[in-house]
């Protein structure tokens, strides 16, 4: 199998790693809008060859988009144009904006709308690695939309990454996703913000952090060019999710001003038994 | 050395298994208001004895109160009453509250006020683990509080638990702490009460959830008992912190209402720059 990977950072240089070291690639060909990342992962032999957009998704029998998700809407359309029997999958951290597009295109049906739910605060191909899908979660959206031949492609790809499969429709995964992960990175990127308000370059304030602070705060790592699509497709999804993050933070400090130990006990043994649901699925 | 541990929860328990394992201490005596706590220590082998409060301050050498923060300003006073030439040294994450109260008492100047800067969100004895304190960062308060020799042996104390000790101004410990500690609790805890709106007890909804979240969330397993007044001793800072945390929030809520890419990426991107010094520290 020829796979044109487009978009090359830590989830595109992932994905060639370890699609290389399985059986599903013969030929990785790939290409990044910034020359330096394909430089990299030419250098690297993490990509067989650099090829132009329309070039490689001729010649290729899989095209992955793993750029941010602005990207994915912007190529889609591009591709899908000059389509033959050949397959699209992305790896966008939202779906809704990403299906309704694939929806309105005659060859949506050999578009597959993906997420795996796998990345760290590091971005770029320097960051990528073989291992970074093993054992997580992959989510297929609106999987009705494809012809058989695509889904079964997709569902291959999956599986070669040693992936574990779930069907979803696109708004449930992306009101989900919301409380499940992009509200996680807003409230790191602020926390950040929020303890700089500490910093004191003559004490090196920051020593003092220990280690939930370091858990809490990791995510303000993260790609903001990633990111700032992701919170923008997903946008009322997020207000709703931040909205209701921030009431919650306020009932936590209106019972420290009140002095109300009982209503700031009774806040935290509801989150305790969350955690405890929360902690059996993680 | 006889070393009286009162509070056997993860700070004590641990405290014990890695006093014991060093030469500081010859023999533990524990006391924990909880009898379950009492029992698991002495049929693990965690403490030698148990006694009563009274009899073991008069008994031991060195004191160390490992209860929640409350806990050490309702003890603290009752030890130093009938103190000789003990020590009392406390492992509270606040410390302002309890040097003040220290301060007033004649025997104060026995008594160190300490915080070893370790935990995790797993609490009671049997969470507890030798090496729990290793490598990690102790804070001593205002140690011109204290005669020679209690400031030489907390030293000691620490020291033979394998830890850097940094010496602070009370008032700038919880400040700091405030910002580098405390509020990642209430954004853990907040953030499991908010992710229980998408809770789906058909769709196991949390299995979505991958490594960012997972790690945001950790600390919203932390003991309510411990951390209640923490934030009420550190009333003034913790609302300081909070407010300054949810105006941060509130920007990233305003861009995204606005569909503000420019304003939406210099946050992210200020805030990728702290992370930068931030991630240094840690």
């Amino acid at each position: 199998m020829k796979v044109f990977i487009i978009g090359l950072g830590l989830i595109g240089g992932s994905l060639a790693k370890s699609l290389r070291k399985s059986a599903f690639a013969d030929e990785i060909l790939g290409f990044d809008k910034a020359p330096e990342n394909l430089s990299y992962c030419i250098e690297n032999h993490i990509i067989d060859r650099s090829v132009e957009i329309l070039t490689g998704a001729q010649e290729a029998d899989i095209i992955i988009l793993a750029t941010p998700v602005d990207g994915i809407i912007e190529l889609m359309p591009l591709l899908l144009n000059q389509l033959q029997d050949q397959v699209v999958v992305d790896m966008g951290s939202t779906k809704r904006a990403i299906v309704e597009l694939a929806a309105k295109h005659p060859k949506g049906k050999n578009f597959v709308a993906a997420h795996p739910m796998a990345g760290i605060e590091n971005s770029g191909p320097a960051a990528s690695f073989e291992q970074l899908f093993t054992d997580k979660v992959a989510i297929i959206c609106n999987p009705e939309q494809n012809d058989r031949m695509p889904l079964n492609l997709a569902k291959l790809l999956f599986k070669s990454l040693n992936m574990k499969l779930i069907f979803m429709d696109a708004n449930e995964h992306d009101r989900d996703l919301a409380y499940l992960s992009h509200l996680s990175h807003i409230l790191s990127f602020s926390l950040a913000l929020t303890a700089y308000n500490v910093e004191d370059k003559e004490r090196n304030i920051f020593n003092l952090a220990g280690g939930g602070f370091a858990s809490t705060v990791r995510l303000a790592g993260s790609s903001a060019a990633m990111w700032n699509p992701v919170f923008l497709q997903n946008k009322a999804n997020m207000l709703e999710a931040l909205e209701l993050y921030i009431s919650n933070l306020e009932l936590f400090k209106m019972h420290i001003q009140n002095e109300d130990k009982l209503g700031l006990n009774q806040l935290m043994e509801k989150s305790n038994a969350i955690y405890k649901i929360i902690n059996q699925s993680l």
